[in-house]
């Protein structure tokens, strides 16, 4: 394997070489504040934008820019020079970030990247603009390198994954020659540590919704009418508090129809592997939660969830209110596996909160835009060979399969209209902190994101020789 | 009744002329924002309390400021000039008002009154300051026409009546010399309708508190971790959905002992009529809350209940977060009756909240200051015979006795330390929308409520002659 060991050691020798201002260019790309799901970060947005597409023009990319009416653009690029012998492979990030509150748990501010320890703070350090941003290094490798790219790349960078993939999705459509392609690779997972690779044959579908229960017109004073109406806090709490059994089954009827069990078969191929100690770590936080007759990492990944995401209630400030507020909210999300249509589950879920809404309540339940099915990758695909070959030449230890517990519902539409077999790869770790306050990465692993995707490129186009 | 019905049109003879400076004054008093709860509006708090001594200045009192640090003050003053012979009347107010969220709600500013209808909307426009604005103006009536009090008067004016009288409850200890008195009138609570006049013979108690529930050290990704932890906000919901049975009993143990069942002589002496039809005019909303074995206002008088009265975790801002958080929390109050103990109550719920945790959660309960028993007043006191009289006077119908459902911590305490019989009295209605936006307070009421005391006053003095 020394033409495997040489391949890796020139583009790690370019990452040291280039260190400064590799660290440099990522760093800029952290400080665009670009929260899609704020209307107040519009020009945050745009300028990151702008930005990717100034880094794209270097590389020999034909760019167009995908607006949608009121939403947040996707930069599409396409290289052909490889030519029909060689594979089209369509890369998936997003440049949008989470939201930053609670701001005040930050250590560092989330739009001003700070190294701490070889760790960089900053709201999107991983999710999804660290892992973007190694997918433009390597490519940027390949093209000094070579003065081209060894197979037909396609790179979707959307900018409104964190609040449903809305312009994407409903661009798409008309999109289906551009993103035709063999391969697709959504580059916007992790791995379970440094000692295990893996990629992932798959996500978790989602369908998210808010939920409002109202019992008056106005706020009430509980010395007053306390005891006198049902107060709608209690109400959400009562109908909530319902979605589980004891056992930590989603109580909701019709939710796990078609939902097929977890085979022996699954288990086996698949790395369901659960380090509670290290878990414990992290978080400070204990595995008992869901379905109680499944271990962690099935409930984590093969087992569909309901979770309150959100609630929120009559008084919340300093001190106290002796109020009985008019109405009280929650917003849920379900994840979902293969089997388990978002749209009929939403339903299935509004239905339930209906039926028990006690006497007096209204609850008006809404599904959210952004719902997305489960995605499963064939394990066979050279996709997974050259990709798995990649991780386990730049990790140092063979690459296993996993799946992701969270969901990128676009990756399922994209897969179906692009025709390309998925595949999800990242280098995210599970104590980054993404969607968290002191979100971070190891710029270590920035350099190994970098080295598989060169990698991986490289291998793509020798499947093909 | 010749006397009687002069004594009330000189009264409201002096209200229409000076109509103009009166409802001038008021709308002064009400422009200061002097919320206690926030550290904010400390200053205002302070303007406030030197506008009322200014006020009390030109009567003849001897003005104290009881200072407790790092608190609001409360503003005590004296009358004893009407000799051992007349009984001495303590009077109780509040000059601090509710926070005004949310305030987009409020169709005019909550600290910038405004007349619509003959009604005037701001916070505080009754509670509590539109029922110590016409206290002053009655006292300011006797002044004028008599150059003197004809009983002697103790007024206490406290700053954090809705925050749990923490201050007045701290100092009152050391003043039981300046608060004795034969009779206790709390200026601070309604009437039923204008057709129903009546007097309030009890408050009940109340106990606060605050709930947190932890279940990580950080904020997580409900797809890395959804089905795996136990999410924080699934088990506040759990818990204080426990709090009460499908019967809207408050299922915690021990929380009834000691309450006596409501009495047939209870329920003869007490105006208990509900309006249902008025209530959902009022606030939309229906009676099905609480104890559905009592009638709607035994439920708010004479029976304790529980309520959430506000509840947070996760994220609750526009769009989607999927994040499991590490925290939810609740406020919590309990109304309780005569024969229950705040502490002891506080005690029952945190044990009960704390044993119903689920696995891996961490349940902290907080009670907060401002805790209070329930009071009940001697039906037979001259204080009522007084009060009675005057209201059947100014209302044109005969006064009733009832209970208030809200609670007024300190009346307790002020009863026990100054040795005064109680009696709880006020005009407002529960369509003013107290601790709620637009909360607001009819000029007819203003100057009913003044007519009310200023001849009480009257009344009182007569009762020893």
């Amino acid at each position: 394997m020394s033409s495997t060991s040489s391949a890796i050691t020139s583009f790690a020798q370019r990452f040291a070489e280039k260190r400064e201002s590799i660290i440099g260019d990522y760093l800029d790309f952290l400080r665009f504040a670009s929260v899609s799901s704020e209307p107040s970060y519009q020009e945050a947005l745009h300028n990151c934008l702008t930005w990717l597409q100034q880094q794209l023009s270097a590389l020999p990319f034909q760019q167009q820019v995908w607006e949608v009416e009121g939403r947040h653009p996707t930069l599409f690029a396409t290289y052909d020079g490889a030519g029909p012998d060689q594979p089209t492979l369509l890369i998936y990030n997003h440049y949008d970030v989470q939201p930053v509150d609670p701001l005040e748990e930050w250590e560092s501010p989330p739009f001003e990247p700070t190294i701490r320890d070889g760790q960089v703070y900053a709201r999107g350090a991983v999710d999804d603009k660290g892992q973007c941003f190694y997918v433009l290094e390597a490519l940027r490798a390949l093209y000094e390198r070579d003065g081209k790219f060894p197979i037909n790349i396609k790179w979707c960078i959307e900018g409104e994954e964190e609040i449903g993939s809305v312009a994407l999705s409903q661009i798409m459509g008309k999109k289906k020659a551009e993103l035709a392609a063999d391969y697709l690779l959504v580059v916007d997972v992790g791995v379970r540590d440094l000692q295990s690779p893996s990629v992932s044959l798959g996500v978790r579908g989602i369908v998210t919704m808010e939920v409002s229960c109202r019992g008056s017109s106005t706020d009430m004073h509980s010395g007053m009418v306390g005891g006198v109406v049902y107060n709608p806090i209690h109400a959400l709490v009562e109908v909530l508090s319902k979605l589980r059994d004891a056992k930590g089954k989603v109580a909701v009827p019709g939710f796990y129809d078609g939902v097929k069990p977890v085979t022996e078969e699954e288990r086996a191929v698949l790395d369901l592997a659960f380090d509670a100690a290290e878990f414990r770590k992290t978080f400070a936080a204990e595995a008992t939660g869901g379905e109680q007759e499944f271990p962690p990492m099935e409930r984590a990944c093969l087992r569909p969830t309901i979770e309150v995401n959100g609630i929120w209630g009559g008084y919340t400030g300093p001190g106290f209110k002796t109020v009985i507020p008019a109405t009280a909210s929650a917003k849920l999300s379900c994840r979902l596996v293969p089997g388990q249509d978002p749209a009929n589950i939403g339903q299935l879920v509004s239905k339930f909160l209906i039926a028990n809404t006690p006497p007096g309540m209204v609850i008006t339940p809404k599904v959210l835009p952004g719902s997305g099915a489960a995605v499963r990758a064939d394990a066979t695909s050279p996709l997974v060979t050259a990709l798995s070959k990649a991780y386990t030449e730049v990790f140092g230890k063979p690459c296993t399969c996993s799946l992701t517990g969270g969901s990128i519902p676009i990756g399922a539409e994209l897969a179906a209209i692009s025709g390309a077999q998925i595949l999800l790869v990242g280098v995210g770790l599970s104590s980054d902190k993404i969607h968290a306050p002191n979100e971070h990465f190891g710029l270590d692993r920035l350099e190994m994101g970098y080295l598989i995707i060169a990698r991986a490129i490289e291998l793509l186009a020798q499947s093909r020789s």
